[in-house]
């Protein structure tokens, strides 16, 4: 890898959702028993985010606090609900955005949909693909999905530091623990702080080949009668099968008399299918298109 | 069935739980769709039960509301919270409780268990289980469980009628719309209006033989540690198997570090495994004992 600075600051996050409870009992266990200490070569430290919203066991009390991360809203004075202050507060505390005291955020996210061990992304610069490329290797089941192109001032609370990893397992109800989520959740954790550590050490084998990567460009809101409210679900052929490919035609919602709805898009592959944080803004699905970096270059295989 | 009056009024009810989206869009499809139309012989009438918590997409405000109509504490004018207050004033329209102007009330809940179609009584008399065993014949996959010998003053909405019934759906997350939950769902609910035209028809061919029902007794606790937090999760060879035995020396639950937790209590079936609403009474399961009715007698087979 070329020319780097050592990360000597890391934040693991839980409960920037106040109901993923993976992420909130990952960082309770974690500070109990010492485990950090395991990194000797940096250190490492923990928030709960929005203890607010984990006490009401709720995403959020206002808004979404990791959609709040936006530059131009931590400086907006305007924004003063309970998240945007507290996004404001905790950018003062890990940041601040830009200059960062802490070099590097991890955090910790579920799905009520079939997201397995996602990895999300939102810069594909040289380490963050390393870093994808090595939880991949560690952990096969690993899916990498990229943000990237979405937002170029992003709103993660990850995005405070000039490095961050999202890792969101699922399936997992909100406001439940399971014990599969959370292994999936620790072991890509662990795999991440193993990342570090042998970054810092220039220990890194040097990689190749090319990394399969899902990157976002829209989403697909569920069909809504003269109310405005939702008037179909996720067709029973496509729930579940999160990743896998759509196209004109598939049929895609079924209506409450069970007749079908077919997609109307352009070729897509799909996630986050029936999210339930994502009915407040009706959305059924996320669409992503398959893309392969090559892991010598760091570029987009064309 | 022996002498009998007539069902003339049937209430529907979905939110009783505000999260449980399965219940509120039914009674919403249906009141829409006038299929109540399909059931000449009786009047039908829809409920969303608790507005406030729909809107606020959680179980409850104050108060989970299926907690809240015993009548003791219906007629406690001290109790005054929203869904304390709901309570009186739903108890006023539907019923009120031992002399209510509705017959027969079904309310519509799921639960984010695999409990797949359950059906919830609170009395096992000839009425409730030729009921069962009408809907146990027309959808074999029906689980019948009982919670009759628990509570004499039962505090369930449904128990404001002299007859009722609770379908929970599952498992499906919190929040979300299911295909396969909702056609579950509307059959039971459509078999149970069946169940009343033919009662109130006389139409009922005389059943008999067995029917099996799952009887509550208990409940078990989450392991705690000494902040009283939750400190183990469900065992992963338990989770989702919900209606099967449990003995003494089952590994039932695992800790935050991987360490088996033995059950050391009676034998027993277990069910409502890792629901995510009890989470805030740290509930795991429910503890259940299979027994049989016999459909000619309607008295338990010993």
């Amino acid at each position: 890898m070329t020319k780097q600075n050592k990360i000597g600051a890391v934040a693991v996050v839980g409960g920037t959702h106040g109901n993923e409870l993976t992420g909130v009992y990952t960082v309770k266990h974690w500070t109990k028993n010492l485990l950090a200490k395991n990194y000797p070569g940096f250190q490492i430290e923990f928030l709960l985010a929005n203890l607010g919203a984990i006490e009401e066991n709720k995403r959020y009390l206002d808004h979404d606090l990791n959609r709040c991360f936006a530059s131009e809203d931590l400086n907006n004075s305007q924004l003063n609900s309970r998240e945007q202050l507290l996004a404001k507060q905790i950018n003062q505390q890990l940041g601040p955005k830009d200059n960062s005291r802490v070099d590097f955020i991890i955090d910790l996210h579920t799905s009520t949909a079939n997201m397995q061990t996602n990895i999300v992304l939102v810069e594909m610069d040289e380490f963050h693909l390393k870093l994808a490329a090595y939880l991949k290797q560690l952990l096969p089941e690993v899916v990498i999905t990229s943000e990237a192109s979405l937002l170029k001032d992003h709103h993660f609370l990850g995005s405070i530091a000039p490095k961050t990893l999202l890792i969101e397992v699922g399936p997992i109800a909100q406001g439940c623990l399971d014990f599969v989520v959370f292994e999936k959740t620790n072991q890509a954790l662990k795999a991440a702080l193993d990342f570090i550590e042998k970054y810092n050490n220039q220990d890194l084998s040097e990689l190749s080949g090319h990394l399969p990567v899902f990157e976002y460009f829209s989403k697909l809101h569920f069909p809504v009668d003269e109310n405005n409210e939702i008037c179909a679900m996720i067709h029973p052929n496509v729930i579940g099968r999160d990743y896998s490919k759509i196209t004109k035609g598939t049929p895609i919602f079924k209506d409450f008399l069970g007749n079908d709805i077919l997609y109307q898009g352009e070729d897509a592959n799909i996630a986050f299918i029936n999210e339930a944080a994502y009915y407040d803004s009706q959305i059924a699905m996320c669409l992503c298109r398959p893309v392969v970096y090559d892991l010598k270059t760091c570029q987009l295989v064309s």
